[in-house]
């Protein structure tokens, strides 16, 4: 199954026997396309061009592009170089670093880049089932960017716990928030969610303060880029913004991420680096300028949550409640739940 | 001056003889295409279709729409029919209602056009100097969708002020939110700065609560489409977003508005009627599918702000600060400042 994508699946990234498999997220919702990544390079290009995205998708494909990387070269600092170059291909999500590290250091590099497939696709039901209980028996739910099976390759964090709620029989109608610059919500969620057949309405980012003041909504679920041992969340752009509103509103926020998204060695938000993109990408849309020509942007991917924003953590342990010195050190301390062998 | 725009200045709407003359403000910052209605229809598309908007300059296009039908019929049912048609072609703004029937009760339309129009210039100049008075001698500020002489007909409100604060000598950095669905932002507020010799940076609406986070802004001011007489204020979707986040970290939020913005019959924001919008500005743009064809939208044009997030409104008679209880009837009692004659 990790090799061949099943038709109509949706699997965001695969082997593909001397390729990395992927579904170029660029072209949804009006095309599925398939593609193949063949060298390192294309591995590093389809990172950095957003074709392959979401922190644990990334990690996912980061490891089959080092077992790429691996089969076109004997020599070992090549390799090397070619792992440092994926690694650092985006700078915020911790999953591809640790990901990329993880496959380095495996005698088989296959081998554990599928394993770390397989492990994503056990984690995500297991945040899955922990998040839905979370869920009222009806919910009105608020989320933003996107956190499927597109952004995981397994089946989702935030978004994987909206289906699993669902598809224990509540009943489900969710907010999605359209996510500019790139539109993640609008391209990739609205489409997830049509294909689960979960009623949605989306919205401009700007319109989510009004959507909790006036459509009673019951919770707030995201997912995580990178996490801080005080629990400070970098996320998509606009999830601190949702954060401040949802805290105003008494709304609970809930963050989804599996424990490779928490970043143990950093004491706090400020130390998470955020990656700054193309002001193009915030004056120029499809084809058309946006804003007179000599308009400045500044157009940061991500923002930081601070840690007392957020109302509870769900990874594949559970639920992680405040205070977050306490619960993120014992997350730390678990054993692996997933213990691949091959 | 109010007959034929000067060159190269911004005049939003004037009297053109026998038609009502506007810039096109759907084709910025593309193209500055000045267009002529010459009919109560035109008057009417203008308005709907936002070739015209900004509450204020949809007043005074009003103003004009009536003096133009009122040379087209000599029949005062129809009259009425067609003022009644202009007045009700967007809702949720005063200005238009407030406008269209004061022109209806004098004895000289297109006099008392001529009239809502200078006094909405010196009324502007009024608002920008007392609002002036808000912004330090460096000033970091962030804004929201367009307040400009492309807003009012006139030298705008929250921009105009400013417009005015630099004029002054003060160094005045602007973050611009770019104001989703239809980009008021990027499209005219980036273009009016720039016009003006001001720096500024764009931004996405979801970024606004980060760039206060990171950026010292010193103050948010935004326009308004009507205040109710607690003081609740309804304005385009995302200020309630962007009020939240200002009150979150302490920075004072400035509403700038003239009095016929103040809807006084109002007892609080509960009354005020929310325009929802076409469900494509959210899922198409530029000719581009934004999501899935059966994706559903929700696009309301505006959210109401309450009262205790604003931290003072500035009119034309000066500075409102709270208690709002004594501070709006204290304005309802003034006199008018502005008193033509023709």
């Amino acid at each position: 199954m990790l090799e061949t994508p099943e038709d109509g699946a949706l699997q965001a990234v695969w082997w593909d026997g001397d390729a990395v498999g992927f579904i170029d997220q660029r072209a949804l919702p009006d095309a599925l396309e398939k593609r193949r990544a063949t060298s390192v390079a294309e591995v590093e290009a389809a990172i950095q061009s957003l074709a392959v995205r979401g922190a644990p998708a990334i990690g996912v494909f980061g490891a089959y592009g080092v077992a790429l990387a691996e089969r076109q070269t004997s020599d070992s600092e090549e390799l090397k170089r070619d792992a440092a170059r994926i690694r650092e291909a985006r700078p915020t999500a911790v999953n591809l670093a640790w990901a990329v590290d993880r496959v380095c250091r495996a005698p088989d590099r296959l081998l554990e880049a599928q394993a770390i497939h397989r492990e994503q696709l056990d984690i995500d039901r297991r945040i899955a089932g922990a998040a839905a209980e979370l869920f009222p028996a009806s919910a009105r739910v608020l989320t933003h960017c996107n956190t499927g099976p597109l952004a995981t390759a397994g089946e989702g964090t935030a978004l994987g716990s909206i289906i699993a709620a669902s598809r224990q029989g509540k009943a489900v109608h969710v907010y999605v928030d359209e996510t500019r610059p790139l539109l993640q919500g609008s391209r990739l969620t609205m489409f997830e969610l049509e294909r689960a057949g979960i009623e949605a309405t989306l919205i401009i980012d700007a319109a989510a303060a009004v959507v909790m003041q006036r459509k009673n909504i019951d919770l707030v679920i995201v997912g995580a880029d990178r996490i801080a041992r005080n629990g400070d969340t970098a996320n998509k752009i606009g999830t601190y913004a949702l954060a401040i509103a949802a805290a105003h509103h008494g709304i609970p926020f809930y963050v989804a991420a599996p424990r490779s998204t928490f970043d143990f060695l950093l004491a706090s938000g400020a130390e998470i680096p955020i990656e700054e993109r193309a002001e193009q990408e915030v004056r120029n849309f499809a084809g058309a300028r946006l804003a007179n020509g000599g308009a400045h942007a500044y157009n940061p991917a991500f923002d930081v949550t601070p840690a007392h924003l957020i109302t509870a953590f769900v990874s594949e342990y559970g639920i992680l409640r405040p205070p977050y010195h306490e619960a993120l050190p014992d997350l730390q301390s678990r054993p692996r739940l997933v213990e691949m062998t091959y």
